[in-house]
């Protein structure tokens, strides 16, 4: 096992009904800002609820924050921030929403050019607001850790950026808040944790015998529940371990003491950017032949992943890992995610430019070992295509 | 999954030379208190390795914290805090030096009777010197939860506390420093942890499934690995795999969302407290009959733990659980513990005394369902006789 140090201080408050809660959580003399996105929380009953929880306390509201938050938005909500000497944030929403608020927070606190938060990868923050966040949408993980990702539209970039003063001071996760979510971001969010978990446990192994049963127990679980969630909407105790998977698979601890990958991640945040694929669906279409390219660098846990997620074990290796590789797209698919970059219109045509972004953005050795350079990206990508 | 809260806010620091880092982790003006037990922390180089970390800071030691920690000992040394306006804690050990330095943080800024801390249960607790760890002993999880207990010699009582307030800010979790560990206490922790686990595991289930599988994967781990720390006491992977395992059985997240039992905790409590048996020994003792009692309020979890943990899954139900339970009784006994009350040269003339202090202390509707009685107890302890 590597060195580490975690720490996750976010408190989780989960169940239904727990919005009702909140209210002991925010100073009560605080101004607070209550940010979300396209207006899911005013149908859902989301913002009623917090609105009756937080009644008497100085309510502001910043509505609009859209998928893959973007920086122009977000710059706005500091304004309202400063205008309205506002103290407390608290998001209602999933990662964008939460990533946003992340932004919100420290660039209130920032002097100097907020871009510098994003592009110090967060290494140039020196305060935050408190923040607080009522989940909408299992899937991100954003609701316990200290990452988010923000996207700039004018220079077509989506970077993640990292800070102890971002975790949320606390969570609420009440399943019940999912059963109006559309199919299709239930599906996002379930494949989304799934790599998130991926991106932990697919590397090669230190003997982290923890981490690695706790990624298995995340990957079993939504492998069991996530075709449930889409079967049966209403099916409390299948959104519970969703919902709780999701924050799981990224609160830091699975990752913590073992080589960590993120290659996946780092290149379908540039077909997010450049062609507006979602997140999850990029994710989809590229871990297949991310793990194909990777066959011998991976091979151990490969076929550890195969024989304790799949139950495949015998015969021969590479055979055994292929198999593995094609259950796991199977899996996307359903899922009800398209797995090809033909599903969403790019052909080998995009390849050069999606390599040229990665450059741009110094995302040149990727991957655990560091050796997921453009030319190993451009054989995922070319596996990716059909 | 039952509505549940769960934070965690210590920092673990993981890995071999990680003392070397606690300087960042205190205030450069505190007055630290560093607390040990019987001295091996100056046998194992830890004291020194914490002297020379903290070189500059006003040191003051108290020693002599001994196992299954007395409050009265623990009151000199708020005597101490007191007299030396001490303003950080820093306990050296496993379980019972930590759960006697959480009693000193709250004691210290308590006003009124001190026993009002224990005997309340924690309930009233209105603040705690702030406390950090080096944990040498892999055992009691204390190192990062809220929990703790202190015995009252004059009373024969064990009792625990919990609050907020006690969380360590940090704990540092080296395992080179178990190295030295003698095989009895390698053994009592491996158990320990083991026992922690099936307190919130071994109920009833509430499709729970991540605090299962990662309660399963705890469980898998510690019987992987404790054999091989009694085996080849030097192996860093072995010790690092306990370590953890030992952290995260008892910090609170398996626990949350489940049914709790802690009957056999409770019971075993009054053994230590009544004959100076080991803490994990008592567990060993009592957790088989204890099982076998509550066979068919634990069917359906015995049966998930016979298949996950043991591979036991075809033939009669009762034979498969009769089984399982047989083989977590040869894993303590591989571990080198005894798992008879006759071992401990109890017999049954003993038994009312342990049932009249379970009385005297109210532990009178134990387990998880709240009918562990003590008419339940004096089964288990007949079961557990010979």
């Amino acid at each position: 096992m590597l060195n580490f140090d975690f720490q996750n201080p976010t408190k989780l408050m989960f169940g239904q009904g727990r919005i009702a809660d909140i209210a002991g959580e925010i100073p009560k003399d605080a101004r607070v800002l209550i940010t979300y996105g396209g207006g899911s929380v005013k149908k859902n009953g989301v913002l009623d609820q917090v609105k009756t929880a937080l009644a008497g306390y100085h309510l502001t509201e910043f509505a609009g924050i859209e998928p893959n938050p973007l920086y122009e938005t977000l710059l706005k909500a500091v304004d309202i921030v400063k205008s309205e000497k506002i103290d407390f944030l608290l998001a209602l929403g999933g990662g964008s929403v939460i990533d946003g608020t992340k932004f919100i927070a420290c660039a209130s606190c920032y002097q100097g050019d907020p871009w510098e938060i994003i592009f110090s990868r967060g290494t140039r923050i020196n305060g935050a607001l408190p923040l607080g966040v009522v989940l909408t949408l299992p899937a991100a993980g954003s609701e316990s850790n200290h990452r988010a990702v923000v996207t700039r539209k004018s220079m077509n970039a989506k970077i993640s950026f990292y800070s102890t003063e971002i975790f949320p001071r606390f969570a609420v996760l009440d399943p019940t808040i999912t059963y109006s979510l559309p199919p299709a971001q239930i599906s996002n969010g379930v494949v989304d944790a799934y790599m998130h978990v991926l991106e932990q446990y697919m590397t090669y192994p230190v003997n982290a015998k923890v981490q690695e049963r706790f990624s298995e127990g995340l990957l079993l679980t939504l492998l069991e529940e996530g075709p449930k969630a889409l079967a049966d909407p209403l099916n409390y105790e299948v959104r519970s371990n969703i919902m709780l998977c999701a924050t799981l698979a990224l609160n830091g601890f699975i990752g913590s003491g073992v080589p960590n990958d993120w290659a996946t991640h780092m290149v379908g945040h540039e077909l997010t950017a450049l062609y507006g694929i979602d997140h999850a669906c990029t994710l989809a279409v590229l871990m297949p032949g991310m793990l194909k390219v990777q066959k011998e660098d991976k091979r151990l846990r490969l076929l550890q992943y195969a024989e304790r997620i799949w139950g495949l074990k015998d015969g021969d290796e590479d055979a055994v890992i292929d198999a593995a590789i094609d259950k796991t797209r199977q899996f996307f698919e359903t899922m009800q995610l398209k797995t090809r970059l033909s599903d969403y219109g790019l052909t080998a045509e995009n390849i050069p430019e999606i390599l040229e972004h990665l450059k741009k953005h110094d995302m040149v050795r990727l991957g655990e070992r560091k050796n997921v350079t453009p030319e190993v990206v451009r054989k995922v990508l070319e596996l990716s295509l059909q």
